[in-house]
C-alpha cells in the first residue's frame, strides 16, 4: 500500500493497524486535542438551514470578525478554504519572482504550491539556531530584491519560533515575504511573534493563518490571508467566488469569540508539551527538539522512524508522523502532536515497549 | 450600494428590501426548492464528530460513490470545492491553448476563470436554434485544432438543452472541450444529454458537475470533474490536498443514494416550470424562453429588468436575477428559478402588480 505523502491520512493508518479509523490514537496530525469547542459546533448546527443559500461572496461578517480579532480593516483579510488554498495563491504570486527562498526542512505542500507555477526554489537549511544564521553562512544568495521568501513561524516540523525582530530585516531585503503562521495561535498573546501587528507597514508581506489546528477543525477547511488589499483583490480573481463554505464561515466567527477555549488551550499546552518532552528524553535513543508549537520533532537514533511508526500502529493503534516527506530528515526523525496527559502517557508507554522489546 | 456581479447575493438584496435575508423569497439563485434532502442533512450531522480529522486526501469513498453512480472508474472523477473551483482549473488548462471559444451569453465566472490565466476568448453568440448554427454562420474560426471550447449544457442563462449528437462533432474539432453540466441532473435519465457515458472515448473531454443546485446545497460547496485520469492527476497538483470538506464529502455520498429525492425532483420540475412559463406568458410585456433546466430566462419588453428587480424587492421582498452580468442581455432580460407552486404564484402575482400599477 502506498504511503501518503503528507500527515493525517487516517484511512491508510487504520488499514495498516487493522482497525477502524476512529480507533486510531492519532499523533500524526498537529491538531489540538481540546476541540472542536462546543460554541463552534453549535454555530455549525445553527447554519444547516442556510446551506440552501450561496455564501456571501464578500464574506462580510467573517472578515469583520477577523478584522475585529486582529484589529485590522476587513479589506486586509481574505478567507480561504483552509490556509492550504491560500498557499496555492501565494505560490502563484511567488512564481512571478526570479526565485523563492525556502527554509528547509519545509512542509511538502510548499514545494507543490511553488512547482504548480514553475517557481524556482532556493533551499536554505535551518541551522536550528537563529534565523539570521540561515542566510549568513555564506549561503546568502546574491541579491534578494527580485526574490521571495517563504517560511513558517513557528517552523514546521521543528517547532522553532523565530522572533519578530529576526524576520523584519528580510522584509526590507526580499521583494515578497510569505509567513505561514498556521501554529502561531498556540502561543499566548504575551509570547506570540506574529507579524500581523506590522502588516500595514509592509506592502510586501503576506501572512497565512489557519483556524483548523487550534480549534481542531481540519475537516471543515478554514484559513485566511492577511496582506495589502491590492494583493488580496487580485488573488480573488484567481479563484472562484465562494471558496469558504457557510458552515466554516460561521464556525470561524464563533471560534474567535470563544475566549474561554483560547485560555484553556494556552493553559493546557506548556505542561502537556513538557510532559511529552521529558518522557521522550527519558527513552533510550530518542531526542526531541524544543518546540513552541503543539508538536515535537523527535530524533530517533537507533530505530528508523518508519519502523517505529509501523510497530506503534500494528501493536498499539497509535499513529505517529514519519518524516519521509522531509528529505533532510528522512527516516531518522518523527513528529508527534501534543495531546492530553493520558494520551501522551499512552504514547510514551507504547514507545517504551516498542523500543525495548520489539 | 454596489450591485454584486453574480446571482445569489442575498445580503445585498435584503439590505435593499429592508428585511432580514431569511425573509427574502429568492428566485435569483437557480437552486431546487425541494432540498436539502433529509438524508443529506442527517449525513452532515453524523460527521460533525469527524471534523477533528483531515479529510481523506484521496477522497476514496466519495470517488467510489460517484463512480458507482456514473458507472465510471473512480480515477476518472475529481471532487472539488464546488464546480466553481474546478472551473478555475479548467480555465488554466484552456489558457494553454491558442484560444477558447465561448458561447454567449456566458456565465460571468467563465470569463473570470479564463482571464485568470490570460486565455484568449472567442465569443460565439447563441442563436437559440441549434448548436451547429453557432459555428456555421460565417463565424467559425479558422482552424480549431489548437483551440478549446467551453460551454454549458443545459445552457445558462437560456435553459436551452443541446443534444449529445450536437456536441459530439466538436470533440473531433477542438483540442479540448469543457462541458459544464451543472444543471443536467434536473433532466430525468431518459431525457438527459450528458456526455458522461462517452467520456472514456474522448481524452480531450472534461465534464463539470455540481451537486449543489439539484440537492439545494450551495452553502456546502460540492462539485466534481469527470475527465481522463491524466488531466485530473495534474489538476490535483495545481491545488491544495484537501479541497472538499468532510461534511460535503459525506453529503455527496448520501445525496447520490437518495433515489426518492431524485424522483421527487423529476416529478416536480416539468409541471412547476410549465405553471411559471404560462403565468409569465400571460403577463403583458414578458416573454419567457423554453427551458430544460430549473430556471427561465424572461425578456422584459417594457420595463428594464433592474427596475423590476428593485420594485419586487422593495414592495414584495422577492428577489429575481437581473442579467446585467450578461452584456448581450443587459437590462432587457431577467432570470427566475422555478420554485414551488405557491412561491411561483406569489412571484406571478407580484409581477402582475408591479407591471400594471407601479
Amino acid at each position: 500500500m502506498r504511503q501518503p505523502a503528507h500527515g493525517g491520512n487516517l484511512s491508510w493508518a487504520a488499514a495498516l493497524a487493522g482497525c477502524h479509523p476512529s480507533a486510531i490514537l492519532d499523533f500524526s496530525a498537529s491538531i489540538s486535542p481540546l476541540g472542536p469547542p462546543n460554541s463552534v459546533l453549535a454555530a455549525i448546527e445553527s447554519q444547516l438551514g442556510n446551506l440552501r443559500h450561496y455564501p456571501d461572496p464578500d464574506y462580510g461578517e467573517l472578515r469583520l470578525a477577523l478584522g475585529h480579532f486582529h484589529q485590522l480593516p476587513p479589506e486586509w483579510i481574505l478567507p480561504g478554504n483552509g490556509s492550504a488554498e491560500l498557499l496555492s495563491l501565494a505560490g502563484r504570486e511567488l512564481a512571478q519572482l526570479a526565485a523563492t527562498a525556502l527554509i528547509t526542512p519545509a512542509f511538502g505542500d510548499y514545494y507543490r504550491a511553488l512547482a504548480a507555477h514553475h517557481a524556482e526554489v532556493l533551499e536554505f537549511p535551518l541551522s536550528l539556531s537563529d534565523l539570521s544564521s540561515i542566510f549568513d553562512k555564506g549561503q546568502r544568495t546574491k541579491g534578494t530584491k527580485d526574490k521571495g521568501l517563504l517560511l513558517n513561524n513557528p517552523h514546521n516540523p521543528t517547532g522553532k519560533l523565530f522572533s519578530r525582530e529576526a524576520i523584519l530585516p528580510y522584509l526590507k531585503e526580499f521583494a515578497l515575504v510569505v509567513v505561514d503562521e498556521a501554529f502561531m495561535d498556540f502561543l499566548p498573546p504575551e509570547q506570540e511573534q506574529s507579524l500581523i501587528n506590522v502588516v500595514q507597514e509592509y506592502p510586501n508581506l503576506v501572512i497565512l493563518r489557519s483556524l483548523t489546528k487550534f480549534y481542531s477543525l481540519p475537516g471543515l477547511r478554514l484559513g485566511y490571508a492577511i496582506a495589502h488589499p491590492d494583493f488580496l483583490r487580485h488573488w480573488q480573481l484567481w479563484r472562484d467566488p465562494w471558496p469558504v463554505n457557510t458552515l466554516a464561515a460561521a464556525a470561524a466567527v464563533a471560534a474567535l469569540q470563544d475566549r474561554e477555549f483560547q485560555a484553556q488551550t494556552w493553559a493546557w499546552l506548556p505542561p502537556a508539551r513538557n510532559q511529552l518532552f521529558q518522557g521522550l528524553v527519558s527513552l533510550p535513543g530518542l531526542q526531541p527538539l524544543q518546540s513552541a508549537a503543539n508538536f515535537l520533532l523527535v530524533e530517533s537514533q537507533q530505530q528508523s522512524s518508519s519502523q517505529l511508526q509501523q510497530k506503534l500502529l500494528k501493536h498499539h493503534q497509535i499513529f505517529i508522523r514519519d518524516c519521509l516527506s522531509f528529505p533532510e530528515l528522512g527516516d531518522r526523525y518523527f513528529r508527534v502532536a501534543v495531546r492530553s496527559w493520558s494520551d501522551n502517557q499512552r504514547l510514551l508507554e507504547a514507545l517504551s515497549l516498542v523500543i525495548n522489546y520489539l
